[in-house]
């Protein structure tokens, strides 16, 4: 995989990932049960505290300490759906940053909702593949200062200031369930500690991808990857950036 | 372990195999928390797509465009029980493949009953345990065009068509959580593309079986053996199938 | 990882294994979505059997049968809400030994009040970590016979019999989602066959700790070291045990 950066550097990326790994930001979680376990996982192995309540009763109690909020609509669920409003409460009244993933909102008009409805609040990062993207192009276009983070082969950052195309990663990340769910945790993760959400983006799918490529070298197969994708993010530091990206 | 199949060689299983890897049909999972993670890792090893929607808003929405459609019972809640009946109606309007995983059902009242409302449809798969199965007779019995795939050392399947009994496995399959609920996915992912049902779940109970003495021969235990599984399915080919069914 | 036990040797602790291998009982798991699939894996590999349906329709027939019960608290549902009553129910009435993990209970007044109305019931076990023992404190001195067993760098247990200091274990544990929770399943997979709660507690962190450190000795991160975790606990036996006791 090669590598195509905006004015990303490896010692940039380092940095965030060192503040990360110090400050052992906690990231709120809602989202799908099939990527709950990985998601966990990745937010451990970068060095950040994941957090997953998501009964309406305790949601806002649980998250408003979170230094970043994840709301992902797979597998969303009747009390998922209550609990959206209480952590949009929650982030508009504590200024949390929200990343928003969502998960084949082309195929639910149910998922359309929830996602506008979260995308009336400022602010938000917005993780997802191409089709997802384009079936929430409008209802972005209306939001506030949001950040448009599209995955893929060249995942392409775009908000109102810094762009960045990241060119990390590797064809096994699509073979994996969850991979692309906990990307935006990591995201999250990376926005609790950089203040600039496109540099935080940036970074995270930096790290993400680079540890994929480093995973895929040692791997026999999905599942063997999955497995060293967690280890080499947890053990991804500044000379395997600079080994990487040049 | 030795082979025993009646009727089935190992070109027809690859050529099923590989109208999977080339369509990339999805499969719809209505299933248990526990297994949702590995089945859908399953289904990608073997080149299907998994979705797994359950909000009774929106699973008919999602489930309509899907290639085959799962029910499992395991882990059940009241929003999969509100989500069941759509997904029938879904199945009779579309006339969209259904397999039935009736987890534990020998053990609720309350599947046995959602088990006989799904066994109402003409034309369900059934893949269970020997218990499940002896449980489930009578409902099975008064079914229409129902095929029985009883799994277990030697598995077992009958319809009104060809019967078939695989001898491929090992013991360490049942050491490891899911693995059962992941091979009813892989019969419906096979059942996209096949429309003999029994052939279809031959197909995929051969190929889950030989992809799981390849890895017991790489496993150091149940950990390393779950993952080998993933790496062994994703990689079989004809080569792998013909020096293992002979 | 050195060894601070107060009288417990190797072999009570391999007489206890023994018997849950040799008698495979169920232990029924009301736990987070995020942790069941490695707790089931790891009382499989302890030679247990889990079950895990949360429905309040059938939880209790499913339960009635199960040697122990475990009560997670994490991520907890409305559903699993309204199906603590009816275990609650079940082991008054059938005498099941109950676990309960009050994962982040100190965030939560839901999982306080949860825990407290548990906590009415004599004898049960309570497995957590410093922060989630400490909020307990008062309720756990007003419960009856209570068990406390506070995991950590060091694993105390105390109640009204012998209290066990553990020492094994490694840092790596903490870098694995679900690992706490899937040690309270495993302490009531040894109550279900050792009466004395102390000893059962003993035993179950005592195998987990030194699976720990011999996964961690074959471990290149996080990601290998869950995998080597489970290998290494289903490969325990009483000369791993001397080995690393003394």
């Amino acid at each position: 995989m090669s590598t195509a950066t905006g004015g990303l550097d490896a010692t940039s990326v380092a940095a965030v990932l060192k503040r990360v790994a110090e400050r052992r930001p906690r990231v709120h979680c809602l989202t799908n049960t099939v990527a709950q376990n990985v998601t966990a996982n990745m937010l451990l192995a970068l060095g950040a505290v994941p957090s997953m309540a998501s009964h309406p009763d305790e949601v806002a109690a649980v998250a408003a300490g979170a230094g970043a909020i994840l709301i992902n609509l797979g597998t969303i669920n009747p009390e998922g759906e209550r609990a959206i409003p209480k952590l949009v409460d929650v982030v508009r009244e504590r200024d949390i940053p929200l990343v928003l993933d969502p998960v084949f909102v082309e195929l639910s008009p149910l998922r359309m909702r929830l996602a506008q409805e979260i995308l009336r609040l400022p602010g938000v990062t917005v993780r997802g593949n191409a089709a997802e993207m384009a079936a929430l192009d409008d209802t972005m276009g209306q939001a506030q200062s949001v950040l448009r983070v599209t995955t893929g082969k060249i995942d392409q950052i775009e908000g109102s200031g810094q762009a960045y195309r990241i060119g990390h990663g590797h064809a096994l990340m699509t073979k994996v369930t969850g991979l692309g769910c906990a990307s935006s945790a990591l995201v999250a993760a990376c926005r609790t500690v950089e203040p600039d959400p496109a540099l935080a983006a940036a970074t995270a799918l930096t790290a993400y991808g680079i540890a994929g490529e480093i995973a895929a070298a040692r791997a026999a197969g999905p599942g063997s990857f999955a497995m060293h994708l967690i280890d080499a993010l947890a053990g991804l530091d500044e000379t395997a950036l600079v080994a990487r990206m040049g």
